[in-house]
């Protein structure tokens, strides 16, 4: 493949880590009082490389691409269901659309290979970029979901997209009919696990239909044996809406932005990005513990504590987007609250 | 006792319910895939009596006192950090100022018993109301912390500033050394339960304080073995700012206003609360599960199923501020989101 990964540089400091570490234990609360918070303004403040880090232009993008296993009935939805949505992303009445307008995060929708063409746009508040790969990719039960190249342009798009984004933070989201089959594969693969343990009910299947979604995908695991490095993996499962967002992650990360991860799918990307350049993950705040099963274990392989386990399991970044405050919340705790000194408050006494 | 508690009607409405609940089915996402995001948009509809509810000047009240029992050294903190925190709750550089002027919260701070006198104030971004009933409880340990007398003005002081404020959502916080004592005792005779399991490290004391409080609360415990009656035990325990919170939360039920509760203290407030009126917890969203031990336990008595767990485990009303957009967001998925219908989405086939 054609696409090299970028450098992700290690950024634990521990002069800067233990200066953030006193700013906060300073703050007027008990020690450690704000709980994940305080980690979480931690994390923030390495990530941005300051003791009063700032979030600025933060950018929800969705990626989105449909999969050629969906005829094989993997999902409760038609495959339809996704441009339909890309629609919707655009229109603003989409879950992703109404949480990311309440916090003030762009928005940007990617057709990174959706079954349908949306032809040309009027600039509107919602970004649409076209860098369709193909119109699906090829149904990974008969052979590889996307070839080499097709990755590797995926892969580039990705890193292209956010290059050319401005803001510190990336959100990333997706859409895509049948990418719970995908992120499953990817976990299965990646993370040595059991599909039975990986495969869930995605949007919406009951017990029968998750049995008969875990056969496949059982079928798919064993056709692509060999496929065990994580662009190999990648290309075999798909989808180009992953890919993308591997692709989109890695720059993110190379460029020092925050990565603030969704749920199921968008960790599966993080997984693949990861395995690519592992201080990825030094970058990345874990949105929400997806109700999806699955993702607990997901969680488990990137050693991953989210900040919210509303039983979400919805995707699109919509996770996301509800755990954006709580970063904000840390910045300003860092920069905004008294200490102790500065307030004239006294001291712990016992 | 010369307060009379509102009336505290049941507001379960089975049409409205059903109403609700069809309008979030139809919303454009996976039947329940907003899991815990879903039934916060049930609960306030219930609350506003509406199907598109909408928030309104939240109100953000912070209620402060003083503790004779914390002469007896259950806090980690000396007693003058309770006055000098409503000096910076009033400055706006505790934890809960920031948080609220993140959010739009209106921020209100009443002396409720504080052993310290705060003089005239020019009028500020935040307001601080005096109704001071004493300059803090007497020592609960010696006698009861408040008169029966007393307590009836906490808990009219606490109704009338409700009434005074205008809006549809009201979050009770709290500031006092030696309170997490008193809603320790409170969840220890109200629920039934061991003094033991109910007392926590409060502001921060290590495993021997917290041996020697438990100590402490039990022979409290002991003294006030008649304190049986929700007000009885109340005026036993304290404090002030918590009796003046029970008034507040009873007269913001009666008004079907939206109470989202904190952390330990403000539970306690309202375990009291809905003894005298059970329908109060019709009214009310749980904010998160603090790292106080103790808390467990109260919302498993309260029955209570909280928005965020972040190990938070410093009162004021912070947690509660921290939760505040999810009911943002709850409102606006009901209001804001597409249905199928009207986002040309197709349905589910499988």
């Amino acid at each position: 493949m054609n696409f090299t990964v970028p450098t992700v540089a290690d950024i634990a400091d521990a002069t800067l880590s233990q200066a953030l570490q006193h700013r906060i234990d300073q703050k007027t609360k008990p020690l450690g009082s704000l709980g994940r918070l305080e980690t979480l303004a931690l994390r923030i403040g390495q990530i941005l490389g300051s003791e009063t880090p700032a979030l600025h232009a933060p950018q929800m993008v969705v990626f989105a691409g449909d999969h050629g296993l969906a005829a094989r009935g993997v999902s409760a939805f038609p495959s339809d269901v996704t441009w339909q949505m890309v629609e919707n992303f655009l229109a603003g009445g989409a879950a992703v659309s109404v949480f990311a307008r309440q916090h003030g995060l762009a928005l940007t929708v990617v057709d990174c290979g959706v079954r349908h063409e949306f032809g040309p746009r009027e600039a509107g508040a919602v970004q649409l970029l076209i860098r369709k790969i193909a119109p699906g990719t090829a149904d990974a039960s008969a052979g590889p979901a996307m070839t080499p190249v097709q990755c590797a342009q995926a892969l580039a798009n990705g890193a292209e997209i956010v290059k050319a984004l401005p803001g510190n933070a990336l959100l990333p989201g997706e859409m895509g009919i049948g990418n719970t089959s995908a992120a499953s594969l990817l976990l299965a693969r990646l993370g040595g696990l059991d599909i039975a343990d990986c495969t869930g009910a995605g949007t919406g299947l009951d017990e029968p239909g998750i049995a008969r979604k875990t056969t496949v995908l059982r079928e798919v695991l064993l056709k692509h044996a060999e496929a065990k490095a994580p662009l190999d993996a990648l290309a075999a499962f798909g989808g180009f809406e992953i890919a993308t967002m591997v692709g989109a992650v890695l720059q993110a990360a190379a460029e020092r932005r925050i990565i603030l991860v969704d749920g199921f799918i968008a960790s599966a990307a993080v997984l693949v990005a990861s395995r690519l350049a592992p201080a990825v993950l030094q970058r990345c705040v874990f949105a929400h513990r997806s109700g999806e099963r699955g993702h607990a274990l997901m969680l488990a392989t990137l050693q991953a504590e989210p900040l919210l386990d509303l039983g979400l399991r919805l995707g699109e970044g919509s996770g996301a987007a509800l755990a954006w405050p709580l970063l904000e919340s840390a910045c300003r705790m860092l920069a905004e609250m008294a200490s102790f000194e500065s307030a004239g408050v006294s001291e712990k006494s016992a």
